[in-house]
């Protein structure tokens, strides 16, 4: 990889960039070692936006403040809005149960108990993740 | 954002580094535009080494090659290992019709023909997407 490109990207760093810079191929051994999971979860459609900022502020205070939670991509179906995904990456299984101890995942939880009407965790194991940097 | 941190950390990236850099809070406009879907497939066990060593290689030529491809994270459930599931992220509509159409992809599409029991794709809209840098 050039690194001297990847340094002027990071020159060129806007607000709102998405930079996502992975080693290509196989997972490594670190990644087998994360913590992974897919949420899905279905909300009523009458809170469906009260949900949604729930959500964004409890993820937000998440990886701002939390060195193991890697990241939470939040989805919903387009068919089906208020069916919600989302793609969980902690750094290991002691920075989960970290998590969801903490103040702000308490109040996501409590905010949300009467807008959830159904939620399906499901541990997953990675094969291959791939992505490339992206300046925009 | 300490941007002589991310520097820093620049300089020091390895070949196996995972770096994932986003705007914390919500989904930005060209996020919005972006095309993702989650693909949930079902393989024949026989089949799964096979299917996954196919899947690696359409997927590490799709996101090496093709600049529309933004992300491919495939993974499977832990209980059920043959029940995988990749999050997509393209640049848009166009550049998944685009990767639909090369030979990498065909390649894998007829490789794993026989290997693949159900495919089911659900197009994704996103809500929030955080995530953090991380150097391993």
């Amino acid at each position: 990889m050039n690194v001297s490109i990847l340094k002027r990207k990071c020159f060129l760093f806007p607000g709102s960039v998405l930079l996502t810079i992975m080693f290509m191929g196989n997972v490594s051994a670190q990644e087998k070692s994360h913590y992974m999971r897919i949420a899905k979860i279905v909300v009523d459609s009458a809170q469906l936006e009260n949900y949604k900022s729930a959500l964004r502020e409890g993820m937000s205070a998440a990886v701002s403040n939390e060195p193991g939670v890697l990241s939470l991509y939040a989805v919903f179906d387009k068919q089906h809005p208020t069916h919600i995904t989302i793609f969980e990456t902690y750094a290991d299984v002691n920075a989960y149960q970290s998590h969801i101890q903490t103040p702000h995942f308490k109040k996501y939880k409590s905010t949300v108990e009467q807008m959830v009407k159904s939620l399906e965790l499901t541990d997953v194991i990675p094969i291959a993740l791939e992505g490339k940097k992206e300046a925009k």
